[in-house]
């Protein structure tokens, strides 16, 4: 098995620094340590052409880091990339290629070239559909309609996902929002894709995220506090949303979950915490339920019982998720690995959750396109 | 360890069809025998966001391959990004998360939006050197000039690498040319980056190229001929040229290949064939020493003395190479493991080695920023 030994961040939001420098901001700390003992290194990253006008980026950031000779590639999965990012780091180690394997998510969204981030990002939906004019954001207020309608759920119940994780968030100094907002605020804010309020949506980010991974049995090397993978697999779903039913579950995230769990040998009911993709708080819901925390329509209730809050029950999201915390698409992946490592090895500070033994974190492209799950365990 | 058990191509060249077809092309009758079998779906591609539009690519075809719930990711490592994906692959298999992985290698180069193919490539350069103008080709007209220089060697040697490489092209009917051309159409055609011509590189190209690999102790329930992965390794270099010293040794390629004939425990000589990554043909001389199959500075005389022919001692890119084949960025490595394969199956038809019992293949990214070795027998 695998182990998390080491986990750095930079503050996710609108940054003046170039690609490059964001990505060292949270590798260097690592590299600057374990520099001898990396021997492979990923790079999480989606659009870096896109945005960026950069590819080779691996190649690039080994030289950058200084640590030229260690081989290295790009993962992309979109949104999902840094969960496939470290499903790859995983399975180098377990089969022997790599010993010590650096992941790095990173992207750099802001100070673009005049296409918008949501263009950009409706390239990875099926051709007949983004003719039709759908966007990420569009489905996130669709499934909304969907999903109050068929259970029943108030829609401030889905508008508390924002005020959660905003306060979440503003205990995390590395979320790009530092401050709570309450749910008149989230109700009263612009619409997006109708019934969804912009305080419902991830915003655009840039930031970076980094891991050092090894085997287990050589964590204590590293450090006397780790995180161990449990569990890890990924699944996918049909990238044409018309031809999902019903559109209320996310067949990846259910798929991808379950096969976690049953390889960590746990249940849902041990995590005592949860990282979510919630690029709009209507996902947060509808994948609590999908990944086995709640019975299917039943999600939204958890909000309203404060079941999901930081000292709830089942924390959710504890890091402010995507919609507090921000979401450089290859870094999300990365960061939710990261903060389980905070959360298991006693390092998240005031947003601590008590105790934590067991984590979970799910990593999703699209809008459910392909999901990668994790079990994390103290090591 | 890890076996080839089916490899799978279009024709390289200008294609009218688009990304999505032309991957499925490839991958259709893999897909179509063994559906129910593949439970990972790897994409080699580089460029769908710059050439295409498109994100999100692996989502987008198992969607496409009917072979939704498979996860998937994309690999990319630009011009290397072939071997990435089957180093993933295996390892992938090795580490038992999957058994079975479909690994599609495709790009769509040509009909693209404005942008120069070089300009596109050119991204993957240290920002410093791409600014004083510095390209691929011309990096390889220098690298030819200091190469000449160094050992002596002749201009005609280096152009024997194109006469030979269109050799073994015009038999294979996947490569994008089909003609043989002599030295003096090779030493007569127009400029490129002095000295080197327009036949010494690579075209721009549209194809894919699918492989199915699975574990060696299950490959038999698939095929009774199979390719075995015997060695696999990847090694970087400095993506800053300025900074390597001689520029005439390719790092990468020495460590990478040096590992790979460790791992599997056999020595260049062994080989009964090697496909290389001529990106230039300066680049094949060169790789061939640096991968031990010659000794250095003298790689050209292997060209005057037709050791690297088809029927040599020592046959060198029998598919055509990157230089006749063509070289669809995500394609090249994909191609070069399926041409291994066809080799050791005895299925190479035209340019089939006799006796073929041991393989190399050599994927490269940029000018040797990093490469993925491979050593394979027959299963």
């Amino acid at each position: 098995m695998v182990s998390i030994v080491l986990a750095s961040f930079t503050k996710f939001g609108k940054r003046d620094d170039d690609l490059l420098s964001i990505a060292s901001q949270s590798a260097d700390p690592i590299v600057d340590k374990y520099r001898e003992d990396i021997d492979f290194f990923i790079v999480s990253n989606s659009y870096s052409g896109e945005y960026n006008g950069i590819s080779g980026l691996n190649n690039l950031l080994t030289t950058r880091f200084s640590i030229d000779g260690i081989p290295s590639l790009r993962v992309d999965n979109t949104s999902g990339s840094g969960g496939s990012a470290v499903l790859v780091a995983s399975s180098l180690i377990e089969s022997g290629i790599a010993k010590n394997v650096l992941v790095t998510g990173a992207e750099k969204m802001t100070g673009g070239n005049g296409k918008t981030s949501t263009a950009i990002i409706a390239s990875l939906l099926h051709s007949e559909e983004k003719r039709a004019g759908i966007s990420l954001p569009s489905l996130g207020g669709l499934l909304t309609k969907i999903y109050m309608e068929e259970f029943g759920a108030s829609r401030e119940s889905i508008a508390m996902v924002a005020v959660k994780n905003h306060e979440n968030g503003s205990r995390n100094p590395y979320a790009q929002f530092q401050k709570p907002v309450n749910l008149e605020e989230v109700m009263n804010s612009k619409v997006i894709a109708d019934p969804l309020r912009i305080f419902e949506f991830c915003p655009v980010s840039d930031g970076s995220a980094s891991l050092l991974l090894t085997s287990d049995d050589n964590a204590e090397s590293f450090s006397s506090k780790s995180a161990k993978i449990l569990g890890c697999a990924s699944a996918s779903g049909s990238s044409s949303l018309s031809a999902r039913d019903p559109l209320t579950t996310i067949v990846s995230v259910k798929n991808a979950s379950g096969k976690a769990f049953r390889s960590a040998g746990l249940k849902p009911s041990q995590m005592d915490f949860a990282e979510l993709h919630d690029m709009s708080t209507i996902l947060e819901i509808v994948e609590s339920e999908d990944a086995g925390f709640f019975k299917k329509g039943e999600g939204w209730k958890a909000l309203v019982d404060h079941t999901t809050d930081l000292h709830g029950e089942m924390p959710i999201n504890t890091s402010g998720g995507l919609n507090s915390k921000g979401h450089p698409i290859g870094a999300s992946g990365v960061a939710q690995a990261g903060e389980a490592f905070l959360q298991l090895t006693g390092g998240a500070g005031q947003r601590q959750v008590k105790s934590a033994e067991y984590g979970f974190s799910l990593s999703m492209a699209g809008f459910g396109n392909c999901s990668t799950a994790f079990v994390y365990g103290v090591n």
